[in-house]
């Protein structure tokens, strides 16, 4: 990773700057809009008066963050020097950074080591050993030992997942561009809502909007506490440490101290809502028929609240008045087997 | 529908003004690439130095006849003067048909009545219902019948799914689209293979290609004789009569009379190709995961036969010499729900 110390700021301005830096190497997003979803987000609830309260509109993210953390050692004299190219770089996760960084690691011609804990689901180390990585499995809660095992043997640089400000300025263009193509389709976003595991995400979306009127939101499940974000908000400090089943098992992380401080100290993101088990299966259904998207239950999280969280449908008629918002809804994970994803749903 | 004395000729121009008529209606399908898919399509098997035989090129297709059907109506003086438009559209259909028609009416302030056989999923009863059309429950193969009796007490105007030319017109706008989209990727398409039910679709494509270099396939599931149009070829007359318990469900059809005319007497599909049902189940999961598109298994009949036919590919190595084809494949159908598709994936 890029030492802190030569790392951009936390602005916006940076998310522009790493979106040039990235944007050839990224697919941009579709987004993607739904009569049926925005009807159901619309209808009225306790005001009659107040129609369309929100808007979904649909985006997706993926690897911005790796591809961005890659670029930006490329352009380290020092890291160049001293064999860095050839050295490779080092993570360690069991969801989608795995694959992310395997696969921007690659593009570039750079070796990765990916440290997965026991028990990862076998399409998911498949698919970062068919990226080019050596993955290594180790205990589950031994993840940051092995990777730093890795890196004193090899030389490798370690890339984290999401506490680093490369990782969450490029996870960041994805709010950027959510921004760009509302304005294109017509009518400037309101407020975007983006899920929270270990805050990259919601963080670089956080600053993708600074200075902006656009309101940003975060969200988790709620299930055995999963919601440490929102927990967090409510005890006025970070949560270290959750223990959880969720089915959305892309968002069981604890956020992180850099994306934090983000998140909450510079009051970025507006409130965090959280989701029952039940609401995002609902969630993830409709997205599977209606928006006729593949994806895993964690994406659907943000969606659920928009549809199912009285908390948040009554804050948006309040706030929103006759017009209501147009909200953007950032989709990201589609990290599931057929066989993974049948389970929830076999009648 | 439009008097067939009145109808434009089957032709590729004839195409071209389906397409100018229906492209403010009709989203622009995205075409899409994916690495892994052509990685497999491109492994070579027979000759090692051969290394690219097929690539595949994804599109989807969509309610494309329907709107162009209803779009010709409102053209035709004499349907309007007879109240047309307040005496609305008749449509049977299991499937897409019934959902596209009712859009396209729904879109145009007409009114529609569709004829489902018994034992329609209640999900796409309920989305038919969801764009204002009369649903009437027949027996399963007392449609036609069902639907002449709605057209004498209304005074409404058929519709059929596939066997007329608006309808066929209208769904090779797709091939159209594809072709277009391909050159704007900086390559042309070398050949295109489209899925066979009652053949609106790949007739429409054949169409689309007529005159061009690009080479058209059909396809089909194989089980239980649901490849009534290859066994057609092979025969040399069209087969009338099909019964098949298929996953490809939604394409259990049997190529109609005007579809026919065009795939096999006028010669422009070169040949149909069958997959077995663990082929499409396979192809069903890789568009899920890798894709990452939710579909139904009908829409992975033509990917099945690129990654999996043995006939087919042995015929690509042979023709296509050392550089491969290009191949578009269209992609059509995702009229299924979560647990109809967790059935096919419990574990």
């Amino acid at each position: 990773m890029a030492d802190l110390s030569r790392c951009l700021p936390l602005t916006r301005e940076s998310v522009f700057k790493a979106h040039e830096l990235t944007k050839p190497l990224i697919h941009e997003t579709p987004v993607l809009t739904n009569k049926t979803l925005n009807r159901m987000a619309s209808t009225p609830r306790e005001l009659p008066g107040n129609a369309r309260p929100a808007k979904p509109r649909m985006g997706a993210f993926k690897a911005r963050g790796a591809f961005h953390a890659i670029e930006r050692l490329k352009q380290d004299p020092d890291w160049i020097a001293d064999d860095g190219m050839k050295k490779g770089v080092v993570g360690f996760s069991a969801g989608n950074h795995a694959q992310a960084l395997a696969l921007a690691a690659q593009a570039s011609g750079i070796p990765s080591y990916i440290v997965m804990p026991d028990g990862t689901r076998p399409n998911k180390i498949a698919a970062t050993k068919g990226y080019g990585a050596k993955v290594t499995l180790c205990e589950r809660f031994g993840r940051e030992a092995a990777a730093a095992k890795i890196t004193a043997e090899t030389g490798a640089r370690l890339v984290p997942p999401f506490n680093h400000p490369d990782v969450m300025l490029g996870a960041g263009t994805a709010g950027l561009e959510l921004q760009h193509q509302a304005e294109n389709l017509g009518s400037a976003l309101d407020a975007i809502i983006a899920p929270c595991s270990g805050g990259g995400l919601l963080s670089g979306t956080a600053l993708s909007c600074e200075g902006t009127p656009i309101r940003v939101f975060g969200c988790e499940p709620e299930f055995e506490g999963a919601d440490d974000a929102r927990r967090g908000f409510i005890k006025g400090e970070r949560i270290t440490e959750v223990k959880t089943s969720t089915i959305a098992d892309g968002l069981i992380g604890v956020v992180g101290p850099l994306p934090w401080s983000v998140i909450y100290e510079r009051k970025l993101v507006k409130a965090m809502y959280a989701v029952t088990e039940d609401q995002i299966l609902e969630a993830t259904r409709l997205i599977l028929e209606r928006v006729k998207l593949f994806v895993e239950p964690s994406a659907a999280v943000p969606l659920a609240v928009v549809l199912f969280n009285e908390e948040f449908r009554a804050m948006v008629e309040r706030e929103a008045g006759e017009n209501g918002w147009d909200v953007g809804i950032i989709l990201s994970g589609g990290n599931v087997s057929a066989e993974g994803l049948a389970k929830l749903f076999v009648p």
